[in-house]
């Protein structure tokens, strides 16, 4: 199944299908195995974080280094800096020059898939512009396998800013390749998911509405929840009336939710989620952040792993 | 011996005894042949730097790769911007999540038992708040140990900024665990230890008296230096006026002191020692930062190596 | 061959004979092979780059790594704020205690010959200076060798920045440990090489000669060009006037220059190449940029090597 990862660039989580990603998650679950095997030893992956992240870099480094390949870093001013005069396409083939793979995360909207283009190594995308984060897709999606066993037939909420927050927008996307029974979209108005999303979203046959969230919070099986950032509202007390509404609480939760229900966030989370939820067993955040690790390995492996890796 | 360090904590040096210490300090003596064997193979330590140090970073990190594992490094403003909004514990949580051990610096008294409280995985404090830098305690004493053969019966003066300084209040500490003969606190008097220290060390039964640098420079068998900063002065003519009084000179040393004198110091120093000092006999800092890896790599090793490690 | 390396400081392109840079770059052909037998297994190596360079130090460390060892980086601001204070001598010692060899670099000229006299451990000099950057000329002698079969009785012309760039000025001084049939240098009156370069290159036999690029193109089998910062002119109308007679287009070279010709530049490049000759069969910069990795893994292995490893 992942023979057909070898290589390959991970742009969008629109580029695999529901057989590869069911493929990754079942290599997810025995990734720990890989330790021994030691999969990348002697390969080098390039972490190109012209935008900062030091949650996605630091679970890709341990992902890598976990299957005894190595990496090598550049983040933040220190890659601006490279970039200084220096056009992205020269940096680029520099990072090919010096690596097996390369995961690439920046501000601007196709960075990544620009970067495929002239590297001769496999790029993943660690994310980039407002629409694009293929692996924090996949682990989201994987979370949600395992607490529930897959997907297909849940009712999902996905919660705040749907408008520029890479993560939410790519999980919608991920989840036009499965089935479940519903999706709610919940954000203020000034947030909605872009136009071309939403019409992706229908093209691809999901079924989805926008929601307040106490009107639908007793059917959700999943509330994706996102972060709503202050600088996104020109008027700043029009960020304070709003915010009220997209936050979530224990009592909340405790009022009006299904029992089962669990709540993901991408992290970091700031104030969006009370933290008595962090005790409850609503919480599955924790547990999303900690899988993503074993995933991005049996990813990274898909990609880099010589033969036998996963046979 | 070192079987009870396995997935300890190590947040202040009181945490340990006597024995082990001395069964650390017997490991250390042999952590290079550990360099083959490679106990940390597979194995990740997070480095969480919020407060800089290069040298303490970089002895940690030797330590960690001679011994086959692998580091996640986050430090200085990179750190912060983790922590930008999200809360404390959940950068903890993130770090537990990607590593098996975590070594954590912080300006905030504590932050490392808190860190401790969070984390499944052991964590090691490498410097928080004014009072706890146990492993640089261990090196402290694990030299005087290499140089006299043990700690007790010296005569030992304490020199310096013995009140913000976490080095020197570690020290202190640690050398309640053994029988030094006499422990000299020579401070300028802003900078005395503070009260919450010497009670600790009364408490402990060590033998101290406050002195000065010249009345017992003749008596001495060590002598710890730490540096007195500029900031700690609110006038800066006082600063100018205490500070030749506690700056170790060659001239001093060779007039006063005893033939086998060992100067100590935690290091970066500046020009608290003269530098004529460092090509002389009395010079043993440069000793003390080289047995920082080893002593590192046993504890290390101790903390997380798998069976078989010290057998 | 490589035997004479092992230990061995590498300050100046004019440490090494003809001889052994032949036995290095035949070592650099078969340098992948040394990936399997990781000839730098728990060996460490610090990259000390007090002055960054993003480029430069992600390839000592691609090699380091594929060569099985790790490395220990500090850079920009953060080894700025080692040195705060301390003198360069204890950093130094630092990085000497916490590794296996250290490669510097610095903007004072003789900051790695300073380094090299302090420490144990081999130093090799990452650019320090005006004058010397060693690896980078080992580099471009490699990249001639492999593309004419080796270096005596070409053409070569040397543009740009040939005063304050030390990649030019180590470039040149390699040259003179060839047979070169002439040598063209082609820059700004500002920015011819410094005298003393020009002696050098006359006592030691290089038949060279200064040029205007247009009178001499039709003659070089190799253009190595470099950067002219804007920064070098007082006058900015200066730099404007100046700065398009030292811009290599693909119209002047496929008007005037030797089919054959290859561009060489150290990189990173801004515009004093036009884009389009990346694309033709002038550009060699890139495959020079790949061939620093198995380059400074020939020289790390021969510098650090154990017994056997190139026999």
């Amino acid at each position: 199944m992942l023979e057909s990862l070898r290589g390959r660039d991970v742009i969008s989580i629109l580029d695999f299908t529901r057989g590869e990603l069911e493929g990754l998650f079942e290599a997810a679950d025995s990734a720990w195995k890989l330790i021994e095997y030691r999969p990348l030893r002697g390969r080098l992956v390039a972490l190109a974080f012209f935008e900062p992240s030091t949650r996605t870099r630091m679970s890709f480094e341990s992902a890598v280094k976990r299957l005894g390949g190595d990496t090598l870093v550049v983040t933040g001013e220190e890659a601006i800096s490279v970039a200084k005069g220096e056009n992205l396409a020269d940096t680029i083939r520099m990072l090919d020059a010096y690596s097996d793979a390369i995961v690439i995360r920046h501000r601007f909207e196709g960075a990544a898939l620009y970067a495929a283009e002239i590297a001769e190594a496999p790029v993943i995308n660690g994310g980039d512009g407002r629409q694009h984060h293929p692996t924090q897709a996949m682990i989201d999606l994987y979370t949600i396998t395992k607490l529930f066993g897959g997907v297909d037939g849940l009712t999902i909420g996905v919660l705040g800013d749907l408008r520029y927050g890479r993560a939410a927008s790519s999980f919608l996307l991920g989840l036009t390749l499965f089935k479940p029974k519903m999706v709610y979209l919940i954000s203020p108005p000034q947030l909605r998911p872009r136009e071309e999303v939403l019409e992706e979203l229908s093209v691809r046959g999901l079924r989805f509405k926008e929601a307040g969230l106490m009107e639908v919070l007793a059917e959700l099986d999943v509330l994706y929840v996102t972060r709503i950032q202050r600088e996104r509202f020109p008027d700043p007390s029009e960020y304070e009336r709003v915010r009220g509404s997209y936050r979530v609480t224990l009592d909340m939760l405790e009022g009006r939710a299904k029992k089962g229900l669990k709540v993901l966030h991408p992290l970091p989370k700031v104030d969006e989620i009370d933290p008595r939820v962090d005790e409850s067993p609503f919480q599955a955040y924790f547990i999303q952040a900690r899988l993503g690790v074993p995933l991005r390995m049996a990813l990274l492996a898909g990609v880099l792993g010589g033969d036998g890796v996963w046979s």
